[in-house]
């Protein structure tokens, strides 16, 4: 088969290498519908995090079900799946209490190794090896049609990760939401702060393209000023309290410091983008009662909400989709992001 | 009358000065029946927090009411009344919103100048000036008698300051908690958690008499040891798992970090000790969903409900008053906590 290996900095190629096959008897194998590019691929891509050696990549999938293992119960072959961007047992202690991300059998995740120290495959590929199928994937009652692959595979990551944003910060009905980032998750996350029933949902951007699924995601508002000035519109926004809540969706010193400069005191900051550079502002947070709080998010946990709510047509998370390719264009979905001409790629094995 | 006055680094006086007077229609004069040390007025006297020059000090009391300005509507000369560290004027968007330590009018607290650039009398002395006394000051049916002092004043701060530690944790019934410091509001910590339902209770001390309060407020367990072997008897007594919140009650570095690697995945850190170079562990408040919450407490908030508590029997935070002294030994007050001979110094003017 064919998958995505990251050989070094810009350095992206999509290669031939053995079909994974079923390894335990838990494992489950997926052949991928569509997969995508993450915000969080470009730190690797771009050199931020080193890349030491050529690596397979991607975490985001949705697939149809080839073959399970004899102890796999709830996903059955030619069922449609989706994975979320960490695989998880469903069994330990961290996973019944909903923080899969922290399995103590999830291993290196997705092109690492296992708990077995067995490598797994990455996401930007054809196939792939699901360890713990019953406690990684969720499945749909049916295969879904083309039009609804992008919102399915939106769940694999980034709308349950705007989601567990939003829900780690605590948004209630009626609140003022600020949502730093406008990349996929920041209007994901705009997204879930308007289904939670937010009464204000301000976005922070300044791309055009990206206000309007913003706006189409139930932003009530957009601000395109940053720093200072940025937290000066919010407070016009706000009668001077600030946010309710706010979302910060991109992980730099930089967000970080806007997403807390724009939070009321006894507010809290939800933040969901991998921190680089990041220091807390403890004495603000101490003085003015503004919580942190969130993290990688335990998608699985999600998951099975958050298909109803997209079979029932209640959130369409796919439009942060913009662009789709074929996976032997994989280098151009890789620079179409890195460039910030597209918003999120879908690739189609 | 005569009130405290820190001079310099452990040069603590009570000293004549001129009796406080209604300044404003919304003040309230109250003649103090008890006041106390809080282990936050021991930075400025042992010196790691700067005297720039001489400072009336304490921001704890228990009083009468001896003279009300003409629009206080709620409390009557007469009236014992118990003050929060903090005075608010319960009017502005943060009082309403219950994080009346951000109170709009609150200017710089007891001792410091007011919002209208007035100082204000600080609250080891004799008889204080109450700005705003409806959003301040919350009055009992009777006047407790002398037994019940020591639970009312401890609703001034520390018993308030730890009920706002569990609570901005999230503390809920069945939960295991672990409470960093053992001090007056450590041991507050652990009754709040204890009265909040919390299944069990482990209190971090290695010195025996808090070790016996923090039984009597419903510790189910005392770990002695402290950083990484604290962490390990906590994984111990957690089946390797941690807790689900960690109160974190003294605002070091080590205390930080010690309340960080105790916290499950998915668990929350309060805190409410005044931070002094702490470093907040963003990577593993990341990598391991771990929320921190707290700050400055909002006494106003939670007063009422305390105060029927205590005049209910069913919390007894005057305990953590091991001494008691006559205002005019405020000198020993403070030398005793600052050298541990005493938890907590309650004053009698």
């Amino acid at each position: 088969m064919r998958a995505t290996i990251l050989h070094a900095t810009r350095d992206i190629r999509l290669e031939e290498v053995p079909d994974p096959t079923i390894l335990r008897p838990t494992d489950a194998i997926v052949r991928v519908t569509a997969t995508c590019v993450c915000g969080s691929d470009l730190w690797p891509y771009r050199g931020i995090n080193e890349v030491r050696s050529p690596r397979a990549i991607g975490h985001e999938m949705v697939g149809i079900v080839e073959e399970v293992g004899p102890e796999v119960r709830t996903v059955r072959p030619g069922q449609f799946v989706i994975a979320p961007f960490r695989y998880s047992c469903g069994e330990c202690a961290h996973c019944r209490a909903g923080v899969h991300t922290s399995c103590v059998r999830g291993g290196q995740g997705w092109g690492g190794l296992d708990g077995d120290g067995e490598p797994t495959p990455a996401c930007q590929g054809e196939i792939v090896r699901v360890p713990f199928a019953d406690g990684t994937l969720v499945a749909t009652p049916e295969v879904p049609d083309d039009a609804m692959l992008p919102s399915m595979l939106a769940l694999s990551d980034v709308m349950a990760t705007g989601w567990h944003c939003a829900v780690a910060a605590g948004v209630q009905p009626g609140e003022t939401v600020v949502v730093v980032g406008d990349g996929a998750v920041g209007l994901s996350a705009v997204l879930a702060a308007s289904r939670l029933g937010a009464g204000r949902v301000v976005a922070m951007s300044r791309h055009e393209p990206r206000q309007a699924v913003a706006r189409e995601f139930g932003a009530t508002d957009v601000v395109a000023e940053r720093g200072d000035e940025g937290a000066e519109r919010i407070r016009e926004l706000t009668d001077g309290v600030g946010a309710d809540r706010v979302l910060e969706c991109v992980g730099t010193g930089d967000s970080m410091s806007q997403a807390f400069a724009s939070a009321r005191p006894g507010g809290t900051v939800g933040f969901v983008g991998v921190p680089h550079g990041v220091e807390v502002p403890i004495g603000t947070m101490f003085r003015s009662n503004i919580g942190l709080a969130g993290g990688v998010a335990p998608v699985r946990a999600y998951l099975e909400q958050l298909r109803d709510d997209v079979l029932a047509g209640e959130i369409d998370p796919g439009k942060v989709f913009d662009l789709t390719l074929p996976l032997d264009q994989v280098a151009e979905a890789y620079a179409a992001m890195d460039e910030r001409r597209a918003i999120k790629v879908m690739l189609r094995p």
